[in-house]
């Protein structure tokens, strides 16, 4: 970090050296470790500050990061539903959001990022960990409930790359529809339905 | 490319100028256009000595890329079971490949190249594309078989993404036996089950 000379004036510096510390601190103890109170003492700044301009932990990351949802805020949307209809609810409610130009190129960012280095990737693991998970667990309320997420996360990762990260034909232009009812069915099972050998 | 001094002598030489020149030609054309007279062209030897030492194409791409299996080869065998086991023997085929470290570092340097070398995706979506779905799609012999392949390549992808390169927990150390159950399943109703809207 060099030395700066001067002070960012106004709001947006003090929002800006708010995401730069919190950038900073995700990337060197994780996201469960990293605390809203030791961003704000890195940044300068009141906590109450940094809930000022960015509400939770979760939210300060999906801004210092740039992932494309606030994974507990869709998964509670989703969760609004009937259990028989969740595989299909969450599977539309993400098209929605990734069908988009935007959102393809941050998360082609993120996926990059944390390819190449490795406490990118313990960052994104453990964002995803202390929030996808622990609010679908305890959605699902059953004991095997992070399993299910984790078999969840893996189609829906896997959509990503093949529809629009490698942008693997056939799928990479199918309607969002078909899409949605194919692997609907998969997250249905997932959350749901018997997962058990054969 | 620097001029070089003399030849490089023997066998082993003669076979890394033919791995150099198949990584130039195919990240410069793509799998597709990328035809082993050529690339016996850029190496300087007779076609026939590509042939003998690396085979097919698909296999001097496997040599050259790092790709960690045969697709083709693994279609073939995973093909020769009933159709209502296919799902849960590609499962098994491919875990066995996979849960090796060896392969696990193939996949994320492979990975890693392509999310950030354009050319390198290009390379390796003309390479899925030529020999997984081909094989596929005329294996399952039905006019929507690529499609099927891709939502297949979804969970795959997405298994390799979440089981061995950001490791989600629990996934990443569930029992082997348990994952092919899981997505045994998903990839047999993407093969042979109902995908229509609902």
């Amino acid at each position: 970090v060099s030395p700066r000379t001067g002070r960012r004036a106004g709001e947006s510096g003090t929002k800006e050296a708010i995401l730069d510390a919190a950038r900073r601190r995700f990337a060197a103890v994780g996201y469960e470790r990293s605390t809203m109170r030791a961003i704000a003492a890195k940044a300068g700044v009141d906590p109450a500050l940094v809930h000022h301009f960015y509400g939770t932990k979760e939210q300060l990351f999906v801004a210092a990061s740039g992932f494309p949802t606030i994974p507990s805020e869709v998964i509670k949307q989703v969760m609004t539903v009937g259990r028989s209809e969740l595989g299909g609810t969450m599977a539309r409610t993400l098209m929605d959001i990734w069908d988009t130009p935007s959102a393809q190129t941050q998360i082609a960012g993120l996926l990059r990022t944390a390819l190449t280095h490795d406490s990118a990737m313990d960052m994104l693991r453990g964002f995803i960990t202390s929030t996808i998970w622990d609010t679908l667990s305890e959605a699902l309320g059953t004991d095997d409930a992070p399993y299910r997420a984790s078999l969840v996360a893996s189609q829906l990762v896997g959509l990503i790359m093949a529809r629009y990260i490698v942008k693997v034909p056939p799928l990479a232009d199918a309607p969002a529809e078909d899409v949605i009812a194919a692997v609907g069915s998969t997250l249905q099972r997932y959350l749901t339905g018997p997962l058990s050998r054969a």
